[in-house]
Formats: C-alpha cells, structure tokens, sequence
C-alpha cells in the first residue's frame, strides 16, 4: 500500500515588479513562486523550515529545473501546486505546476531538490531524525 | 568539420542584497547571473537581443536547469562562463558554468533553452533571418 | 468640509529570499511591499493601472522615502497601510504605514510620489481626465 | 580646515530583469545600484563592511529617499557616484547621484542612513571604535 502524494495548494498575485519589459512575469521570478509553493506546503503539513534551521542545519536547494510553457501577466493570479516526492536518500524533493487562476491553465512545472548541511556547511547523508518523524507521521515510511 | 563551440566569459559581484539568512547567495538570484552570462556572449559575438525586439520578436527563456554544487557568498565574485550550443531548431540553447573566481572551483551548472514569439506571443517555428546569418557568420551552419 | 482620507490595508508573508544575512528583511524589497499597498488601494476604491496604460499613459514613481524603525523578519507577517493624499498637481502621492502583524508594532513609515507621462515618456501636466473623476467620485475634489 | 568630501564612482549595468513593462529600470532596483555604490566606495576607502560584522556589529539602513528625475533603460549603463556625510553621531550617511554613462545625464539623487546594532539588534549609541580610527585615517575627526 503506498501513501497518497502530499501536496499544496496557494494563490500567488503577480507583482508589477515582477513582470519584464515584454508585460510578462520575468522567468527567475518563478523560483519565488516555487518558493511560495514550499511556504505553504510546510504550513498544511506541519513541515516548518524554521524547525531545522533551530536544530542548526540548514536545507539549501541543489537542483531546479523549470519548464515555461504559457506566460502569465501583470494583475493575473496563479495557482502553485506543491507536491512532494519522496525519497530514501537525505533529501527533499517538490515537484509543482503553476496554473493561471482565471482559467486552470497550466502554465510551468517545475521541480526542486534540497539536501541537509550543517551550519558549517557540511552535507549531511542521514535524513534527520525530526524530519524521519515527519515522514512516518504522514505515512510516506513506516 | 565542426565548428568551435562560441563561448563568453563575464565577472560577477555577488551583491549583499543576492544572499540569504544562510550567508550566500539566494539559488533563486543565479537565473541573474545567466542573463549576465548571455549579455556578456551577445557583446562578444555581435548577438544583440535589442535586434531581435527591432524586429518585432522576443525570445523568452522556456527551459531552464540548475545544479547548484558549492555556494558563493557575500563579497565573493564569480566567472560565469556561457556556451552556446546549436540546435536545428528555432531555439537558442546555452550551457553555463559558475565559477568561484578566487580559486576557479566550479560552483554550479546550468542551460536554458529560449524561443522566438512574436509581439501578440505567437511561437515562431522557423528561425529567423537575422539569427540564421548569425549562425553562418560564426561557421555554426554553413 | 473636507474628505475623509482614503486607506487601505493588505497583509504581506515575508518570503525566505526576502532577507538578508541578518535574517531580517533587506531594506530594498520594502518597495515591493508598497506596491502591494497600492494594488490593494487600487481595488478597493477602483483605481486601477491598468486603466491608465489603456490611455497610453504611465505613472512612474518620481519620489520615494523611507523611515525603517524596526526589523521584520522571516516567517512573519506584515500589515500595509497605504493611505491617499491629494495634490492639486497631475501627482499620485500615498504615504505607508508597514506594522508587525503579530503585536501591530508600527515598523516602518514611507511614501511615494507618481506623475503621468505618456508613453513617449513626455510629462502629462494637467491631472488625466479619468483620475478626476475618480476624485470627484471619492468627494476628494467637487 | 575641513575634509575634502570622500567620493567614489561605480558603474552600473542595466539587467533585462531590472526593467518592467515600461522598458525602464523598476525604481526599486536602484536600492541595488546604491549598494554597489557603497561596496565601490568601501573599496576605495578601505571601510568593509565585513570588518563590522565581525566584530559582532551590523549596520541596517534606517533611512533612504530617491528622487528619480529621468529614467534608465534596458542596455544603457549607469554611474553611480557616492558621497560620504559625516555625522558626529554613530551613523554612516552617504548621498548618491547616479548618472547616465553614453551623456553623463544626472537621473537620479538619493541618500541612505544606516546606525550599528549588535546581533542582539541592540542600537549601539556611541561611534565603534573601528569606524572612529577610520573617520581619523580620512582626516574627518581630528
């Protein structure tokens, strides 16, 4: 029996600021969507980024790809879905899809891995206890 | 005979604004070093993006991937050094490598992939005029 | 007999690329702050750029200042006050209040001044033909 | 006899991702420009801000203003020459005038006051020692 997939969902409101000079959200901007993604996700499931920074480590991103299919405008709403990916290695893995909030478009998917170091900035290759507990507790190990 | 791959080289400042609670800089801020990264090869090689919008065109990011190896930090600088790789298609491909200046470590890797639309967003499926001469007058296609 | 003042208030999530080394929320991403004010002021009295770019014109900020007292940080919410305040010159000028969600400590003051130019980037002098009637419909002119 | 004013000059490269949809530089990208011109000044001046921190101490911004006359697009570039204010309070007050680099066109004057606090955030009242040997070395205080 396998556990169903975690995943959140947040509106995410397009900045002028955020948009280039062709009127569109400007590509790097995305990753602070994503970011959105992730805040929320940790809000749902109990997952706060706040816990393992106070256990002195850190969860820096390592990897990201993104795929930009339709733009998305100055004054429109988009919708991140954030869904988690498990993994045995020490690692958080997210995919997500950003729609349009107008008209359920799907505009991006993107993916993001983040490892576990230390404050001195050393790769941790054992999944931390507190988040082993996290997995167990959403049934994604048992 | 193949042609040699084009390839431009550019310095970057991590400013103090680009890092994070972490010390170093924010993974989200290095899609801006990219853009240095082209900007830097469009002046080396006469590939001017302000052309391609006199032309009524825009060529938008549509892919783009990250491996984030090590992390830069405040006050450190960077070489990112970006190539150009072909496709027979109407795209513009790239590869990019992040440097540490200091001891020339390799810090991170990277490609994006760019499209032609036009000014009412519609993809251009044939590559365009000026991008064409461009390739033959780098020995890209013949 | 004089109009009320007319304000708005949004609340805004400090994202984790937001702050800086000091864990505190970068002084210059405050300006997005404020543009939040805005667009929150926009749809509650129907005052919206959009209309304006639609006349072919822009409302660039020409003047903004800044009072930081106290730190936000990530994790924490923001409340904005964007409050009007009329100029009989072709101006749009709001002052901001940015108060600490959690204890309504008042953190930073600012405000910002916009003129109209047109899309040749020429100085409109004479208040635009729809933002007085905007006026008028608020009681802020008659 | 007073100290000549300490000066420095940077330039400044406009990034696509600094313009909006108006093809100018977003006006609170210039918080960025002035931090390059601190670092500029920093560096000809022998005042790093790395030196504050590691004596415990950091130094926020708690004030800045802009005024912005005349805007910067897409491909142009920029200098930014910064000019130290002394106070005889424990402050670091610089002014700003950023110029257009292809006509030397003044576009934008701005100032920023920053104070030190400790890394509890405690305000320090009294001119760090470190800062006071500085403000001597450049014949500011006798």
């Amino acid at each position: 029996m396998s556990a169903e997939l975690l995943s959140a969902i947040v509106e995410v409101s397009v900045r002028f600021s955020e948009t280039d000079p062709m009127g569109i959200v400007w590509h790097g901007n995305y990753v602070k969507y994503l970011e959105d993604g992730r805040e929320a996700f940790g809000e749902k499931y109990g997952f706060n980024y706040m816990d393992v920074y106070q256990q002195g480590l850190y969860a820096p991103v390592v990897k990201m790809d993104f795929n930009f299919k339709k733009p998305l405008m100055y004054s429109e709403k988009a919708i991140v879905e954030t869904t988690y990916i498990d993994s045995p290695a020490a690692k958080i893995q997210y995919t997500y899809k950003i729609f349009k909030k107008s008209n359920n478009e799907l505009l991006t998917t993107a993916s993001t891995t983040q490892v576990f170091v230390n404050d001195s900035g050393t790769l941790i290759l054992t999944t931390p206890p507190s988040f082993m507990e996290w997995k167990k507790k959403w049934g994604i190990v048992s």
